[in-house]
């Protein structure tokens, strides 16, 4: 992420915080009359912000074409240049996602639990939208349209704060999908972009409490790690996976083989692909040399414990203490022979990131005590890391995946974009004056 | 809440920190070995734990003694100093609650969602403990009992960080749980005391990232928007009411009445009482000299507008901007007349904090609009304020009332105090070279 601009003075800095919190303001109002729109307007909606993507694809290409010269000229390297490229089959893809999303049930209105008390009260337990979300993410612009569908669809508005080097594109973009929202008579601010230029937008669209109801940020771990810790509005930590293939003493060799290398090679920049393998010292001796060897054959380089080193091949290099805490994203993978399966266990729990850890076993026993003692959003028994997936869940979508534990864990959809609201029906009901008070009421 | 250190060194604040994050990491072992105690297990250590407060109380009573000494030599106001007492009736209270506790169902292990996926594999979510939770509360003991019971019957671990006004009963409490626990064979660290005569504990705690899965705050404004803001953990803000009662034009003027009382007058201290009443003009000739009169035989100070000044009576002062936004947990209640329901709904908007909003009328678009437009964690039709509360929503105990948005909203029982995981069992599943990577995937 670039800036272009560096200390700005502290009036430019006063009008930045007021220009980030007037959006917010105008989003909640927004979020007020969109939470109020039937299933029917909000998939009308959808369908009609693809057809515009579509229909006014040029306008999207000219302003892409001068955020990748812009990006070129400053010297990105050809692999983000290509994350920022649009083209007609990309904008395709972006309009074919908000169909999806338009096919989708709506979470909103949906009665999570009812019950008639006692005293005949009538209580439900509805969803409803969470209200102003706030998304940062990096230069991929086709997270401007995603995150929008999915926001909208929950009825939610979306403060979008993406990369300066994608902000001639996101604008483009974000004008011509707030124009469908007011044609289809919602308003407009429900999309919003922020500006880009410096990083205090974020800080102050993560601070906004009051007005910003969740924040999300998509994005590697650096930015991650910078909006979970400075946030004081409620923030949803996603995406990083330090994902390790655990093969156990009692595992098919052959399933094992094929599970790591689906998990590792699959595709290596993912964040549910494994960047660890542990091995069971019991099978180490016939399991080890063709895992080396396969991953050799994928391209892929091992950083192996002394065991590891000692079995050895042309890919194989000594780990570093530091290996075992890093997400790859390439191709690259840290072994290491572990004397048991509490072993595994313990070493999952210091090194995972809490995304997706696997077992490869035949013990029901080991299956069993694995799936019951690691700490992590997906826990597969002889299946990839990969299948950890919003699309593969059956969530038609997802806006990223939780890694910690409040809210959502996993693959968050439609519904993990919502919130909860207790209504209940009476008829002059009121309490008895014997009864308690709330147990937790700091003052009763 | 007062601290006994004043300008500690750095060694000091250093020390301090290490003694937090060590315990946090105690904590945090604990958990692993909680997460897979049975519900048999935990509910005979929490029969135990009833059991042995009750017959250790002598122990507990003289060490409250000493704080409530302590408190009246320093001058504490009376009604502080009777919620920091501690007597063999409310030794008898906690026991009792920590039954009730034991009785609930148990959330961990509950099959939330479940499936085959088009391709054979077996998909779960399952509900898992949070791990270790964090509690920051004020000066009543009994928070200790019942914290302790909800967050172990939850399998979760539990830091406690109370006032220190109450440090040598919670000392001593703590000391008999976690004896309990140990007798139990499961680790006496599920819960621990934390310091609590410098301020900077609480800091430690609700920055250990990594180390502490959630913190709830339980306490007045202050403590929680203090807990809130400076988190790096995720938060729960729990227990501000500034609640509204709401008479529509087409509202029965005896139920209005009733359901004004009981909202208001009932207890006065407590969260979910009512500190606003808003009338429709229209029925506002007819119902508020009755209210007024009403909520002067209760005691009740009404702060009005300039219409409700007009009608007078010899407890009506005008209110102040101020007034909208207080929270007053006493006998005090601001009164405004609003032209229409968008009226209502409007102000709530504008001064309401989420907790618990009423509406009184006849009119079913009236109610439907109101409970559709107001955001709020309850929203009661015909109905008192007082019923939101875990014990009247059926959730046999709580730990807090959530006014947040993100992961519990409203009365937060055992199953607020869970996360889950996906469980996902396979035959040696892996997932097709062509298949997309997740759409929310940073470097996909």
């Amino acid at each position: 992420m670039t800036t272009s601009t560096q200390n700005p003075t502290k009036a430019q800095g006063d009008e930045l915080r007021e220009q980030v919190l007037a959006a917010a303001r105008r989003a909640r109002e927004a979020a007020a009359e969109l939470a109020l729109a039937t299933r029917d307007a909000k998939d009308a909606l959808l369908h009609a912000m693809a057809d515009a993507l579509v229909r006014r694809a040029p306008e999207i290409l000219a302003a892409n074409e001068r955020d990748v010269a812009a990006a070129r000229e400053s010297g990105m390297a050809e692999g983000l240049v290509d994350r920022l490229s649009l083209s007609t089959d990309r904008i395709a893809a972006m309009a074919d996602g908000l169909r999806t999303v338009a096919g989708l049930p709506d979470p909103v209105g949906e009665v999570v639990r009812g019950q008639v008390l006692p005293n005949g009260l009538q209580l439900q337990q509805v969803r409803v939208p969470l209200g102003v979300v706030g998304i940062v993410y990096e230069g991929r612009p086709n997270v401007t349209a995603d995150a929008a569908g999915l926001t909208l669809k929950s009825g939610n508005a979306v403060l979008l704060r993406g990369s300066s080097s994608a902000e001639n594109s996101n604008a483009v973009l974000v004008s011509i999908l707030s124009d469908v929202v007011a044609e289809h008579g919602l308003p407009a601010d429900a999309v919003q972009l922020l500006p880009c230029h410096d990083r205090a937008s974020v800080k102050h669209l993560i601070t906004a409490r009051g007005l910003v109801d969740v924040v999300i940020p998509r994005g590697g771990a650096g930015l991650i790690s910078a909006v979970v810790e400075q946030a004081t509005v409620p923030a949803i930590e996603t995406g990083v996976g330090n994902c390790h293939v655990y093969v156990d003493a009692q595992a098919d060799a052959d399933t094992a083989l094929r599970i790591l290398l689906n998990s590792k090679a699959r595709r290596v920049s993912v964040c549910n692909a494994a960047e660890n393998l542990l091995v069971h010292a019991d099978i180490a001796d016939e399991f080890l040399p063709k895992a080396l060897a396969e991953l050799n054959s994928a391209g892929v380089t091992v950083h192996g414990d002394e065991r590891v080193v000692a079995v050895g091949g042309p890919n194989v290099v000594p780990a570093t203490e530091e290996d075992w805490d890093t997400e790859y994203l390439s191709a690259d993978i840290a072994v290491a022979v572990v004397e048991s399966l509490p072993a595994a266990v313990e070493h999952i729990r210091t090194h995972g990131s809490g995304h997706t850890e696997a077992i490869v076993t035949n013990d029901v026993r080991a299956a069993r005590r694995f799936t019951a003692q690691v700490d992590a959003a997906a826990v597969m028994v002889n299946a990839s890391t990969a299948f950890t997936d919003g699309g593969e869940f059956g969530m038609g979508a997802e806006i990223g995946i939780s890694t910690q534990k409040l809210h959502a864990r996993g693959p968050m959809g439609l519904p993990e974009l919502t919130s909860t609201k207790w209504l209940a029906f009476g008829d002059g009901h009121v309490r008895g004056a014997g009864a308690p008070a709330p147990t937790s009421c700091p003052n009763a």
